[in-house]
């Protein structure tokens, strides 16, 4: 397989030594590690299909990964398997100001995008908590989310198009810069989220928009979580639709002053960081809404950014909850649970009980405009009586979050760490399609086997 | 077969008698009919899954169809095969206001669905013209657009979720209520816009959003199409969305005139209905912001509507563009191109180049926002000879449109009117995978067998 590999590829573009192998082992979801045979870092798409079809003959597991900033294991190596490394397909092909689309290949990163499409007065709204070292490749496999879903939703959003490498090394185009579009069916919706079990997206074109003229962020606290859920709920129920309704609990705000020292008040319950995009009458209006509706919900403290750099110092503080939390502990289990919005109080609550009854830390924090909570397992790898624990506390979590009518997973993905509660959340006949669909387009199951579920 | 299905459903939900069967016969598609062995009217999920059961035994080909309104006869029966009808499924079963959504069966009609929106203050934005008397079931096969899509998207953007009934009969649901769910294939999204081939949807879960507050509609009228379509590109290039930007040219200006009595100038070449929604302030800048922009282009006139009376009154003149062109001559067959927005001119240019070469008479009207037209030719089936001009036209145009980056088909689907051309769109990999995963989700061929492609 190697010596089919080196026909194909320079040497600098094949890693097989071992101690090359081990950073590519992992991703960033923690206990899960694995060594792939080689990894390959092709710089074409004609040469991602040709190793497709290399595994094909030598029927060789194959794993694509970016910057491998996953949260469910998704690009974690199949032993002996190839992983294929997208991260020197990094150019930026096209931005289309007229059709305001940007086409680029799979290893660019994220926040690369959105600042291309920035020097044109233009914006790529998704906006991972990773998007400064993820790549856009891996953001349409995960159909990546961000702080910014609420009002401007998710990647799957603004994908028109794909270059997608199928199981047998052939090469699809699907979609074009039409912003309608129902001739066939819509594949690329099947691609995203797929995690690379069903091909590998290679180019992807990305639609734009005009970058909003204002914008205005604002922080407030709380003394009890029941206040900033309900003051959540009230923004909505005031149709309003601000860019970012974001939540950490007191766990999460004590970690994030510890390491970013930014003056968070660390004796509150709660914190909401709120975000009003558009023009800039509608900012205004919105976070004078915003911060009356905070004050009629008792907010110990609101702060208002006083300008571009203080709103961007606030935002980096929600950005930095995992970095910050992932150092109180050996390991931190970041998880992604996701509630319709009326449920989340209760949810929150929930979570909270189950922290004490297994005796275990639980930060909290996420998404609370989207129903999307990040609970963090701060704990230890090394303690297998605590991660047994962990284990009971998430199996009632997931057990919950489905009862309540939500997803194991918001924006993480499936992966290896999630597969296990998936038929959880499909009935019988929901699930067996979506393996039957697996099984449809990669018949030897060889892109990313064992992924999302067991064939 | 017909006994089987007797004994599944009552007598007045079965129609066999050729003169009943007639009225099943046909859609809104020119030149297309064909005639069912019968037509069922289940009223539950499960008296769909029965009949489906039946075909499957029975290997008789199943349509599904709602009111027959479809424009690329993707509803026309197959001979001798069973028309499922699925209008008496047609409860709003919940408006959950607190999640923002809305349960429905397949048989209820859109404008039903956006009236209980409004009734919360709420709106279901998809607007296709037929919205008044097409189901959610169809627009949800078709992926129905409609005259708000530049700003608010197509029916895609607002399925969560929903109840499908597979080609072997079970049921699945799949999607749920939370704004981000990234657990296994979006599945949902295979089905929406597949066109009845891969499976029959009876339940869908629609998002909604809060009703805008305030809207302005303007009319402009041009000397010049190329004026109208300038005044559209300088709209997007100042970053307004609005969230309508229809355009007329004379020929349909005049029809419509003709048929709805409301003033406009007959003496205009091009005609835009321009509509912006949203607060207040946004709308009086936005409107303030068009008009400029259609005068800075020549607009002959500018009608702003005085209130939501005469707003409703120029939105239905547009709306009547289709019915208003019917009454010309005998035949009628609106076409669905669409293109890149910054080739539309162009597009429009050339279509009017083709009509003049083939001496036909080709209208054309269409959501320039999107880059959608719909050029419509009056011509007469019963002439050969003309139809055969109306053929070469109508390849001339799809070339022109493929070659130009963009679909045969916006929103109205491919059904059968559109399969001899959707090869040209797709290269060889991606029309073959389309085949795969209709050979793989229905191996029978049981679901709408011809609509698409032949297998």
């Amino acid at each position: 397989m190697i010596r089919q590999l080196r026909e194909i590829l320079r040497p600098d573009q094949i890693l097989t030594e071992i101690e090359d192998l081990i950073p590519y082992g992992f991703d960033g979801t923690a206990m899960l590690k694995e060594r792939a045979q080689a990894v390959v870092f092709p710089e074409t798409t004609e040469e991602v299909a040709a190793v497709v079809k290399v595994a094909g003959q030598t029927k060789t597991p194959v794993v694509t990964r970016g910057s491998g900033t996953g949260l469910s294991g998704g690009s974690i190596p199949v032993k002996n398997g190839i992983v294929i490394c997208l991260v020197k397909m990094d150019r930026i092909l096209e931005i289309d100001t007229k059709n305001l689309t940007l086409t680029a290949e799979a290893g660019v990163v994220t926040q690369a995008i959105d600042d291309a499409a920035a020097r044109e007065g233009l914006i790529y709204p998704p906006d991972p908590g990773s998007m400064k070292i993820s790549t856009i490749g891996g953001n349409v496999a995960n159909n990546s989310g961000g702080l910014r879903g609420l009002k401007y939703g998710v990647t799957r959003n603004y994908v028109m198009g794909m270059e997608v490498v199928l199981a047998n090394g052939e090469i699809a185009w699907l979609g074009n810069k039409c912003v309608k579009d129902v001739a066939g069916y819509s594949l690329k919706d099947l691609f995203i989220g797929s995690e690379g079990t069903l091909g590998i997206v290679t180019k992807i074109l990305l639609r734009l928009l005009p970058r909003p003229e204002a914008r205005k962020t604002i922080l407030a606290t709380f003394n009890d979580i029941e206040q900033a859920a309900q003051t959540v709920s009230d923004i909505i129920a005031a149709k309003i639709i601000p860019c970012t309704l974001e939540f950490l609990d007191q766990t999460t705000i004590r970690c994030v002053e510890d390491f970013a020292k930014i003056g968070l008040p660390t004796e509150a319950k709660a914190l909401l960081l709120m975000e009003s995009d558009g023009p800039s009458s509608v900012v205004e209006a919105e976070a004078a809404s915003m911060q009356a509706i905070a004050t009629n919900n008792q907010a110990l403290s609101l702060r208002v950014a006083a300008n571009s750099d203080e709103a961007v110092q606030l935002a980096t503080a929600r950005r930095s909850a995992f970095s910050a939390l992932a150092r109180i502990r050996p390991t931190t289990i970041l998880e992604d649970v996701t509630v319709p919005r009326s449920k989340l109080a209760a949810a929150v609550r929930f979570i909270e009980s189950i922290a004490q009854k297994h005796n275990l830390q639980i930060a909290n924090f996420g998404h609370m405009g989207d129903g999307n909570l990040h609970p963090t397992f701060l704990t230890n790898e090394r303690d297998p009586e605590e991660i047994h624990r962990v284990e009971l506390a998430l199996h009632e979590i997931f057990e919950y979050t489905i009862e309540a009518g939500g997803t194991i997973t918001g924006e993480h993905g499936v992966g290896l760490a999630k597969k296990a509660h998936l038929p959880d959340q499909f009935a019988d006949a929901s699930y067996s399609l979506l393996q039957h669909v697996k099984r449809s387009l990669d018949p030897e199951n060889l892109l990313n086997p064992g992924k999302l579920f067991d064939l």
